[in-house]
């Protein structure tokens, strides 16, 4: 490359400092001892208080859905949010090449088959033209649904996720299922905070589904949320996630296989005092973006990740995308970030790749397979700006 | 019946005095506030952590296991715990007739069917006999497997479970269970603190796990663990409850379908605190025994539950066991004991009349079909005592 790995290291240095450069560090200087405290003198710390409440409600007002559950991780919200979608055992729900494992393991939980689609070098998300070109050659229509030509196996779902809070071009994504009758649940796990088209991710399709993993923009310690405008999937979700409990005075009758999926109420209080801060963090990872953005604009083989147009992103994490002859020198540079003490990450594996989905089917993904060697994620907690 | 519900409420009065009668309260006096702020402080809220570290190290020096590994709550404990005792999907697993829900379902969550196993009035847990009569009459043995003779299945495991606090025959249980080749999980998510024959519950098997549930004696606000000796299968567990990621400096790499299963730090440091306490609560809860003992010992047609000889419980739920021409009285009795203010519960539905396992196999259940109606637990609050 033109660029040295010194070069990298002195631009990633321009734009952060001389600070701690942990890929992603949680801030917690709001209310988070005061209501953690306020919950346990409540005596109130499991599934049932107000914080749960409160953080459900906050969320809902901040995203625009009409309802947010929340859960107790962003697995477990996909997982059920799959269900309440209509995914069935040997399903195939269409899930990005690029993603993390999470996304087809949860699809996998329900007993279904993740069929994975390429992904667009513009969003790093779900490639819509991809999708439409695999639905035409390798679907049929009958009775309403989407058929595999080749497995015969119904397509219930596709799972578009917004890659490090980037949004992917969701909108068209919602057109082409629709057209081929496929039910839209989105894991915006990375992306509270990112906006596609003026509306919040995760709100586009029947469901979507937020985390507050530790990593997240904002933390639970663990933690999730479904998002839904359907007031009987709210009530559904809710439902499944307290083991599908009905409701009586004492009685211990369940109607259906439900789960223990609710959020505890001391990690809502946290999740409560965290959100009151997203705004500070997101425009500090936003201010972050522009500092490495310039830090990285006269670089001829490399350049720093920019939000999609007509979006808002998070910017959860910052990434560096190599141009494809550099492919081969991922690698080292990620050796000499590290070396440098500056803590940086590639993109995941290809989903197709990890052993336990080797065998499931995929489409044609040209772009993901170059992409997977081309993405480093850099140093992005909002504390760096 | 010869005592009126009056007298009962009275009994009941006599035993807790004027204080707040909800059904299980927990308690927060030790070093919750100062744990959970040192853990915010850290900024390891996550699934990373000291906190998290201790409180196995902690769980596996009170209970004599080798290892103890925390997950985001019991269910998911016993989830995992089935998949590391080797059941597989269309695998049966025998569970007592009457226990809480997540025991059967987390055996469905496997892919498995839970096939129902009669208990027993002395300690409310599974009947070693009834197993025994049981596989003796259907099953055989092929290959060093037990086979369900009727179906064909593989019998792979069976979980007993501590109602209550009260260990049942776990000794004898595992002696059956070996001369089948069947494996023995151990569901305690009731009765940490409770020991059969001097062992702690939930060491008698392969596996055994715990739940640390709201109403739980101790809680870490929502919360599981594995218990076991085995230093692969415990190395194997944080594996699975940690997405399956193998070990790599950056690489997102997962050789199997993993978990998002583990404990948050957050929660792990409310644990620690809690678990200082357990010995208080445990004696609490003992006294507490005794104190309803002693005022229901002249009732004719109603005892308190006792722990079963050669074992020491913790006491969780107290329970009031109903003489069988009782029975078409618990509701009446139930409804009078709430109205006064007494927040009091029956014991769970049969699993077997649950409508998601309806149609799951069950042995001849005469015991826990009459017990079903008979038991009613009262206020049980350490705070009681």
């Amino acid at each position: 490359m033109n660029e040295t790995y010194g070069d990298v290291i002195d631009a990633v240095r321009a734009a952060i400092g001389r600070n701690s450069a942990a890929l992603h560090e949680p801030i917690f200087l709001g209310n988070e001892r005061l209501y953690v405290d306020e919950c346990i003198n409540s005596s109130f710390v499991s599934s049932a208080g107000k914080f749960v409440d409160r953080f459900e409600q906050d969320l809902a007002n901040y995203t625009g859905a009409s309802f947010a559950v929340a859960t107790v991780n962003g697995t477990s919200a996909l997982h059920l949010a799959l269900l309440l979608a209509g995914v069935q055992p040997e399903d195939e729900v269409l899930v990005p090449a690029l993603s993390f494992i999470a996304t087809a393991n949860a699809v996998s939980y329900r007993g279904a088959i993740p069929h994975f689609v390429d992904i667009e070098e513009n969003s790093l998300g779900l490639d819509p033209r991809a999708l439409r070109v695999f639905l035409e050659a390798s679907t049929r229509q009958e009775e309403g649904l989407c058929l595999n030509s080749e497995t015969g196996r119904v397509i219930r779902a596709v799972v578009p996720m917004h890659t490090f809070g980037h949004p992917c071009d969701v909108e068209s994504i919602v057109d082409v299922a629709e057209e081929f009758n496929i039910t839209v649940v989105e894991d915006a796990a990375e992306s509270l905070g990112s906006f596609s088209a003026g509306k919040h991710t995760g709100t586009h399709g029947l469901l979507g589904t937020l985390s507050f993993n530790g990593n997240k923009i904002i933390t639970t310690g663990g933690g999730g949320a479904i998002l839904t405008n359907d007031a009987q999937l709210a009530r559904k979700a809710k439902h499944l996630a307290t083991t599908a409990k009905t409701h009586h005075k004492w009685e211990y009758s369940h109607d259906e296989i439900g789960f223990n999926y609710r959020m505890p109420n001391l990690n809502a209080a946290l999740g409560c005092a965290q959100l009151e801060q997203l705004e500070s963090f997101r425009s500090s990872k936003r201010t972050l973006f522009e500092r490495y953005q310039s830090a990285f604009e006269n670089f001829e083989n490399m350049k720093i990740v920019q939000e999609p147009v007509n979006t808002s992103s998070n910017y959860w994490l910052q990434s560096l995308l190599l141009s494809e002859d550099l492919v081969g020198q991922r690698d080292e540079l990620l050796s000499a970030l590290n070396d440098a003490g500056l803590q940086s990450r590639p993109i995941w594996n290809l989903l197709p790749r990890q052993i336990p989905f080797r065998n499931s089917p995929c489409a044609s993904i040209p772009v993901a397979t170059q992409i997977e060697r081309r993405v480093i994620n850099l140093p992005s907690s909002a504390g760096l700006a």
